[in-house]
């Protein structure tokens, strides 16, 4: 993994930004300018070329940044090329969206294994990937090095879970239960709330 | 709708503790205090207690708040009693899982229409709910007055999408396509971008 140290707020452009090079690279194109790529993103060209800059990139006068080079260099700062290998629990419809998401593989992460409590969905394959019982997942991570972990359960058992994946090892967990994690020092939550984010939307429209 | 003007942490938060509140209330709590909401949720009983204000709760010296009260503010807040009829487009994994999603009905929210231009998913049924064909996500919002439109296509689509719903009256789209929208200034766009907190969460762990 990467270990350069980036600003929270270009961590979060620098996908959107690479997402869109891919998309102009497919389009034929060799080099860009941060004019280009802010008025595309509605963002002002110093954030962008700010942004860059904190990844490592540096553009030349007149002609601006080699398409190629820019997706190299935000892949590497992003961790991109490094492919992380995750464990998912909690089969529902959220997790299964997940697991069978191919987008993930590209930004560096690829689910390889799901568990769930349920009778129904152990032993089954969902997109190409088998559900194992609960109680298989220490083994299991311990066994393939496994780092990160995946929370798409309900509430009241994703504590539960975030232990579990403590215990087996787990350093990072991205966290999709509305739920607060307690965790020690050493381990990183990132939280997705969906409920919070249909909340903002809300607001906002009423204002 | 709720007009209250919320600064936006605190509106990001109060999902959280209303999802907090809801289990104790169910745990049969009636009365709870700042600091046993913020042990819970790892934040400073201050920052509870102005939460709270700003949603318009006041507690009482050694009693706290009324567990039903809180819920009933937070709910008139976040205008979760207002429920709000929204139409998705895109009916992939994602757009399936979320018209699944039971809880956003708690949250003031109804997808109750969900469309596609495949024709392997128009006119089936996923959760109950019926697949358009994209055709007719104008005639349709319009006649039932729609103001919320979600986007879960690929991000190729995701600005043609946007472009209709702004043409049929949408004033809110909640866009989890992996791009930035061009909107008019009247029309709020919530982005959701997984590729983002999942490069948030590796470059935190890698540190």
């Amino acid at each position: 993994m990467t270990t350069i140290k980036i600003p929270e707020p270009t961590l979060r452009r620098l996908p959107m930004y690479y997402q869109f090079l891919k998309r102009q690279k497919k389009e034929g194109r060799e080099f860009i300018s941060c004019t280009h790529i802010s008025n595309d993103l509605n963002l002002i060209p110093v954030q962008v070329r700010k942004d860059l800059q904190n990844a490592g990139a540096v553009g030349k006068p007149k002609v601006g940044y080699e398409v190629d080079t820019l997706i190299s260099i935000i892949e590497g700062t992003l961790g991109y090329n490094n492919l992380n290998e995750a464990f998912l629990v909690g089969m529902g419809n959220l997790g299964q969206a997940l697991s069978a998401h191919k987008e993930f593989e590209k930004c560096g992460m690829e689910i390889i294994a799901t568990f769930d409590t349920s009778p129904l969905k152990i032993g089954r394959d969902y997109f190409g990937k088998r559900v194992f019982p609960l109680n298989k997942f220490k083994n299991l991570s311990q066994r393939m090095n496994i780092k990160i972990g995946i929370i798409t359960t309900p509430a009241k058992n994703a504590q539960e879970i975030a232990d579990l994946m403590v215990d087996a090892g787990i350093k990072g967990i991205w966290n999709f239960a509305p739920v607060h994690l307690n965790v020690p020092d050493d381990v990183t939550v990132q939280n997705e709330n969906l409920a919070t984010s249909l909340s903002v939307l809300l607001n906002k429209m009423s204002q």
